[in-house]
């Protein structure tokens, strides 16, 4: 092996190393919120009202647009019927950044959503935005919404 | 002392003995995180774009309603720059919720907005919202903005 490429093996292990370094947090405890983030989601998909709304926590809050704040477990349980009821609706979302705490109890979940269904003409109205979920963890060990708030990434209907 | 007032008193003494129970996590970062909120919003309402775009962290991400993610110092100081030229704009936040993990280097703030400015016309738009700010503890000891994302009460202006 010449120096020169024992010089960039050693940088390439060195950059791997500090951006393990980098990673702060406690990855376990971020694993566990990815991992409820998307079973959050397989609840919306399987439009199971009861599942859904179980991933709030007790003081859990829904930030939806245009909407005021949403609390409590009878309210988010509305809102997601309202939206199960929405003809071909379809809500898949993706973590892009998800970390938690060193002491493994509170961390967030973040990323990007796509939104459809079809309005009552028949017209698929598509949308697409971001999201930021604050998680926490509970006696139980599982880990439950504190806040979950989204925005889309589309102008306003009156601009289209 | 009557028996049922001493019952009484040990019922409110048990009630805040629980409640400050409840209360998780590091009140010491919590109360730091509030701090770093409220200098913000006096960065915005001083419309300092170099003092509102320092409160990010290196890979923090403003996610506004409406628009795609900004993230990166210029992008948040344009959007910021943008923002301060609109007449007679003001914005102010309250946190409601400010938690921090026990670990101290991870949070959030959680609460209202109050948004407005005159538009071309000269005529008042107001709007009210809501937001989720993520705060991570840097090196320097300083709280900085991981994500920051908001949106309105407020029906889509087409339906105003």
């Amino acid at each position: 092996m010449k120096i020169s490429q024992t010089v960039a093996l050693f940088t390439v292990v060195l950059a791997v190393a500090l951006d393990a370094s980098a990673q702060t947090g406690n990855q376990k405890a971020a694993d566990a919120i990815r991992k409820a983030d998307q079973q959050w989601m397989a609840a919306y998909a399987a439009k199971d009202v009861d599942k859904s709304a179980a991933f709030m926590a007790p003081d859990g809050a829904m930030y939806a647009p245009n909407a005021p704040a949403v609390q409590g477990l009878e309210a988010v349980k509305s809102m997601a019927a309202e939206m199960f009821k929405l003809p071909d609706v379809k809500l898949t979302w993706t973590p892009t950044l998800v970390e938690a705490a060193k002491s493994g109890e509170i961390g967030f979940s973040s990323g990007t959503y796509a939104f459809s269904f079809k309005d009552p003409s028949g017209k698929t109205i598509d949308d697409k935005g971001k999201y930021v979920t604050v998680w926490k963890k509970q006696a139980d060990g599982t880990w439950k919404v504190v806040r979950d708030i989204f925005n889309s990434d589309m102008p306003p209907p009156s601009m289209h």
